[in-house]
């Protein structure tokens, strides 16, 4: 059993969370004999810098001849904003196909939460945030740019196609939960046209999950349900920008950033999925071992988990959870010692 | 001193909650010596269903007419989404140019916020929304519609005319505030035409004011700050959807949408600007007296400072925020409970 990981550490604390992550793949593959074969891709701001490249399309077809891709983050105050977002993350999650940007919300117990009187049971729900079309699809332009009849315009683009797959997909991850239910979020009021093929999308794709319960809920009020009831929500599958903006929300309900895991998945394995911590680059603290590993080393345990080794990723996650209980009680403690508590959970 | 007042209860708890806002009105209007004559205007579903109609151009051209819109809210789901959100309510801000959606997060003394360890003074800010383009303008269309081919639009439409106006506008509210500190709030490392124009927007307009501060933050970051430190903010302008989005956040954060008002203002006063409380219409509560008028009130509070009776303003909000403070220990009251209160403060 030999998985071929590509990684990208990237940006600004990108390196130092990956370093953890892979501390803790060492750990996992020492106990459960797993092999694992790594190749670094050195993409980012200083690669751009030095050549002018965000995705070289050689490496592009590097990087599809592996299982997974484990990526740090990306974007510096140096280079203008949206190259390297559009340029190198969202180019990989097109050109791979990442329909499916999964983000959990979980509250592990331990962690503390900014809203009063939360209970972990009430914060445990997946986010299937769509990852390949919508407004990220990049068509837009100028007319008149500079001048003071200057039209700037984005374009959200939603295909059936695009659509019903990720809708499909958030369905079948809550037929597998006990609660089994699905919450569709969007603006349809406002936004018709797009609003309109995602319910009637759902419709279509709900009577292939009886057992499914759904509803609906505008973006702006989801915002609000998830601080005062967030226990409401078992499945959310909504559009790309929506997701983005509700995730980091999720993301800070479940005790901040640095434990946000995700994965950009290509449910049918067609193309390497890639697994990256929720928080970005972080330029302000970076190499300064102050950034929280424990989002990327959950990103780990996804990828462990999409690659079919499900055991070793309940054993790193567990180990975070483990972790996580400790450090109420334990002094403030350097990236790399998180790293190596939570690795050394697994060893065992 | 007269107040040509067009009132739209609207739909749901519309209707409900405006009468209290009127009662209030009738309070203000008793003590401060001001004429207010009012008209109201059957729109909303009602209407709708009867006629078909969303906003005839006759009564378009007689609120036209008036120095104020008081609005209730809109949109029932006996009618399709959308038909009343943009028939009606977008069409009001967009006819009326209402291009600063001004909706202030204010936590009062007394209140409960979802956050833990809050207090007011952490939670006082402004959000001018902008109200008349991007995401809102209804440009948008379907390809092959009912196909699995179909592909549905969204365009967000940003003109340098329409940024422009709303960031001055913005800059000018924070120059008049003690802190005077402006946060831009977009997604510019992915939309790239529309946060380019915003921010070289943000960037020629600050030189026209050298005593307030600037930063920017990224909408979804945006959403993080909300719950883990408002109070960093003191005034944030932002476009028209990722307004819609914070401003519901902000009022959660602010004790609930019950208590969120705001105003959709043309600054020139070319045309009537309008207010309305963040909250919809809560279909499922109406009619039971359950829903809380204080956002209409405060909208109240809102239109008075508008038209320049700042006394009488301040008058009904300090009412609100004494109301507010004895909350805790009253019991639960009507939505006419909770009116005649406030309106008994005012007269004193
Ligand atoms: C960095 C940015 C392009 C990215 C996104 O908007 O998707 C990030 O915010 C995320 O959520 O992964
Ligand atoms: C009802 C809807 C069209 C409206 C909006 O999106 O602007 C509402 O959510 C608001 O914030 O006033």
């Amino acid at each position: 059993m030999t998985i071929r990981l590509a990684v990208i550490p990237g940006d600004g604390i990108g390196p130092e969370v990956v370093t953890e992550g892979l501390k803790v793949l060492d750990a996992v593959s020492a106990r459960f004999s797993l092999q694992i074969e790594r190749t670094e891709y050195d993409l980012g701001a200083r690669r751009w810098h030095a050549t002018g490249e965000t995705l070289p399309d050689t490496v592009l077809d590097e990087l599809r001849a592996h299982d997974a891709i484990l990526l740090g983050a990306v974007g510096d105050p140096s280079v203008p904003s949206g190259v390297l977002e559009r340029g190198l993350l969202l180019r990989l999650r097109f050109e791979l196909d990442h329909y499916v940007n999964l983000r959990p919300v979980k509250l592990f117990p331990g962690v503390r939460s900014p809203l009063a009187d939360i209970k972990p049971e009430q914060v445990d729900f997946l986010v299937v945030r769509e990852g390949t079309e919508g407004a990220y699809a990049g068509s837009g332009g100028f007319l008149r740019r500079g001048t003071p009849q200057e039209i700037a315009t984005e374009e959200s683009v939603n295909t059936a196609f695009g659509v019903a797959r990720v809708v499909r997909d958030a369905f079948t991850r809550a037929a597998g939960r006990p609660r089994r239910k699905l919450t569709v979020v969007h603006k349809n009021n406002v936004l018709v046209h797009a609003g309109d093929l995602w319910a009637r999308t759902v419709r279509e794709v709900a009577a292939e999950f009886p057992g499914v319960s759904v509803d609906y809920c505008h973006v702006d009020a989801a915002t609000i349900y998830f601080v005062t009831d967030p226990g409401r929500f078992d499945v959310i599958v909504t559009d790309n920008l929506f997701g983005d903006i509700l995730t980091d929300l999720g993301a800070a309900i479940a005790g901040g950033i640095g434990l946000a895991a995700s994965g950009n998945i290509n449910p049918q394995r067609t193309t390497p999925s890639m697994f990256e911590p929720v928080h970005g680059s972080a330029p302000d603290i970076a190499g300064r071992g102050l950034a929280d590993p424990t989002a990327t080393i959950l990103s780990v345990a996804m990828l462990l988990d999409h690659l079919g080794y499900r055991e070793a990723s309940q054993a790193v996650e567990a180990a975070v959870a483990e972790d996580l209980l400790e450090r109420s009680t334990a002094g403030r403690r350097t990236t790399a010692h998180i790293g190596d508590a939570i690795a050394a959970k697994i060893v065992g």
